[in-house]
């Protein structure tokens, strides 16, 4: 199994709205040209409370929902992409990551890296998968998990953090569990073979795509308070340093910066 | 109160996955061309068991997405179209119908025209808004209700059918509730002050918009079988026969056709 052929996860958390085009760019390269990743491809913009969802099972480089995305410039402080390599679940609309629910009067959004094998939790009803994969199901499951523990009130991010580091161990055991999930305020990251991230800000420099020969130079974009937090599956440019995140932890990423690492599988490594 | 002046509701019921673009173009026309609907805009298309929900806050007739959507042809049996002048709530993504929750296993999409008052019905927190419309609350509400009635396993459809008559009659009671329900199997429309259908079948002739000069050959782009029931606030064409629906009863359309009127306010007329 080589992971390259497998999914791809793209994160975007920042302290101010902010365009994900250029990161786009590159990883939408992912779906078809550099790499096989041809099972359809999905982004979801968090602005304000709401959520703009874009899916397609088309390949991204296919997509004319693609290419609106790469040259409509949608600002946002919260933003999970995926593109799909099909390994459970056929090629459907209803199979297209990022999924997404309300719970406590929020959207949250959910996109998952690997395959999972023979997990078919017990769910109550409360939230049921639309499609077949076992990504959805894993979201609804720990949708599930966080109403059963805390009701109907939302506890604070703390609390929910280490429930879900717990959770996202407990699932890790049916295999790959790499995913983003965000509620628009907080984005959380779980590597658990394979996630890599980098923190941008002043001073901004240039950065060039490993995927397509585009450079941009962040000083010309941003300004000197900015900062934005990128994940990814695999480093997206070739000139910056990413930070390779070790499996087992879940991280919590807030207003573009790291804020916590879970505890449960590793030591943390220092922030 | 001109009902002109209000939102405007569109929706699509077909027995093949067909696209909208014809009436599209005469509806998004009124967000801000021919009408004053200019606080935002939404379409959702059910392809299979997926959903895709173009939301935008902005005027149609401003909007790079909506532009996408009028030129490219996505296929569905199911769609259901908004434009907004906001008359509760704020003018942002959050507020922007069709809105959209997942019970039983399925997308339910929803979209309202009309303005509620002083409606704040006891929610559970099984369904809760993420915005602040009159509109949203009522749909949660609904799916309340549904989930509170039948339980975890869903009911025939002929047992949702009178269930939801009498909520739309209930809601009703707090102002103008003329509304768009599917599941991507049926879908049901609710008059409430304003709302007309036509039902396109062979033999196909042409059809002409009210609102812009545009003219197409249904002939040319149909086979014999095909069906389409179009419901909208306002009739799209002049020179087709649309029904007007009279207020107080809950429609159901399905491949295409009027299966059914409820009994609860008014004697239905003859299908």
């Amino acid at each position: 199994m080589r992971e390259g052929h497998l999914c791809q996860l793209l994160g975007m958390n920042c302290n101010t709205p902010t365009d994900i085009c250029f990161s786009f760019t590159g990883f939408q390269a992912r779906g078809g040209l550099t790499d096989h990743h041809t099972d359809g491809w999905g982004i979801a913009f968090f602005e304000g409370k709401g959520v703009r969802l874009f899916l397609d099972p088309l390949s991204s480089i296919q997509s004319p929902i693609a290419d609106l995305v790469k040259r409509f410039p949608i600002h946002s402080k919260n933003v999970v992409s995926h593109i799909r390599k099909a390994t459970k679940g056929g090629v459907s609309l209803e199979n297209t990551h990022p999924f997404r629910r309300e719970l406590w009067g929020q959207d949250w959004v959910f996109a998952h890296n690997g395959t999972l094998s023979d997990y078919s939790p017990a769910l109550n009803g409360n939230f049921l998968p639309i499609g077949d994969t076992d990504s959805e199901r894993a979201f609804c499951w720990m949708l599930q998990e966080m109403r059963q523990e805390f009701g109907y009130n939302r506890p604070s991010f703390e609390m929910l953090f280490e429930s879900l580091s717990k959770m996202a161990l407990a699932i890790s055991a049916y295999g790959p569990f790499n995913f983003l999930l965000s509620n628009g305020e907080r984005m959380l990251a779980h590597s658990s073979t394979q996630l890599s991230y980098l923190v941008r800000e002043a001073p901004f420099s240039h950065a060039h795509l490993k995927d397509q020969d585009v450079d941009v130079d962040f000083k010309d974009l941003t300004s000197v308070s900015d900062r934005v937090a990128i994940i990814a599956t695999q480093p997206l440019t070739d000139n910056e340093t990413w930070i390779e995140m070790p499996p087992g932890n879940l991280w919590w990423f807030e207003d573009g910066e790291l804020r916590k690492v879970s505890k449960t599988a590793h030591p943390p490594p220092k922030i």
